[in-house]
């Protein structure tokens, strides 16, 4: 577990003022927890800039299942890649569409390739990859 | 189900061939596929700019379950935006850290408010909205 | 001319490390100074959200010259939008390649369809907007 | 110059008539252009995903003039910065913001880090790197 340290934020009453509406608007429950969230989102950014970093990431594909047995592929490929996923989910958006949430923990440029592999399969409509981190030296 | 269509798209055939190039790269079966996807993203990326746009879209937050209670307040936090909440998927990253993806179904600026508040909750360290679809309308 | 104020920002001293050599790496004289740069891009981002909010953006195109007279069609385009285009630099990449940073001010919604105007136009390769700020009210 | 070479793509009708409504409403003439543009776009940015690529990058900064003696630090920084800063232009937004824009050309790492440079200099408000092209090999 890491120690609290303390420090001081100089800045112009102006932009403090602004800054508290957003606090509040996004629901923050103080300044402090608002501030690290923006130094964290920093942080995951850099590491995602780094290929041999250790990251997690989740991507976010929609496709219609009964599309080219897309459901078969996509497992298929899933298992190809199975040192690196994690776990996946699986909603019935109507009675065509699903979505599909796939959690991949590795190396920055693997887990990317691995994002690109699912979203560019062919029937798969759209996909997202959200960076994420492990949890680990950001606090 | 949508009927297929044909159209040509000209070129220069420097474009063309670093375009086949990212093609083989990511893994495309084909131009077409590709320029499909192309045109998907653009078009959700539309969807999420209308606040009143129905939307689907995934939250990845990352946490130290025994900070604070944590996992009871993201828990109460879901059932309070229970009726666009469809589900949610939790990973043990390690001995402290989680990670919890929740899918999302709604109008784009509920869905966003939902991941604010989900990510602004004392303790989550990082939270990364990934902005999808219903799948209709995006063929 | 605004005040200064202060306020604290307890930390987890792992992740305060991490911020330390991230204000570092970019430059940054003090701790104040990053973070103010933290807030004031959200604050920014926010600016850009809201359709009439009175915002300043650049947008760089690159093009070539001798392409269908688009030196001519550019100007004209700019004539039409003169009242929220500021002004315009232009560069000589090589022998055919052209660059244009193109200052805009006014509603975010009117920059955003000056910046499609410019980009979507026949020849311009390649067009990005940077979404900037007039400065007021942040600090 | 290059050459023109035309392919098919074929794609869902609603699909394509979603995709026809943004072509209109973004001003282009036509499918080919959009599409065009739509691929060097993928294309640029993986140019700057590699830090060996030569690149053309603008970064847009806004800051208040009679701070610090913040021109002459910025004008000295880019002096440091000679061979990589092609130019520079100012605008005076009011009576004390000033909105300055510098077009960089070099290998991507460079370029970001003055970008970095720029935009952490105690007293810049405000800064937005847009990543752009030298225009070779799109087209």
């Amino acid at each position: 577990m890491s120690n609290l340290e303390r420090f001081g934020v100089s800045i112009e009453d102006e932009l403090l003022s602004r800054f508290d509406a957003l606090v509040r608007k996004r629901g923050y429950t103080s300044r402090s927890e608002a501030i690290r969230d923006l130094v964290r989102r920093e942080l995951v950014q850099q590491e995602w800039a780094d290929p041999q970093a250790e990251v997690v990431g989740t991507v976010t594909i929609v496709y219609e299942h009964h599309e080219h047995e897309l459901g078969d592929v996509l497992t298929e490929l899933q298992h190809r890649y199975h040192d690196a996923i994690i776990c996946s989910t699986h909603i019935h958006l109507d009675a065509h569409n699903c979505l599909e949430v796939v959690v991949m923990r590795g190396e920055s440029a693997r887990v990317k390739d691995i994002a690109d592999a699912l979203i560019s399969t062919r029937g798969v409509k759209h996909g997202e990859l959200a960076c994420s981190t492990t949890g680990k030296g950001v606090g």
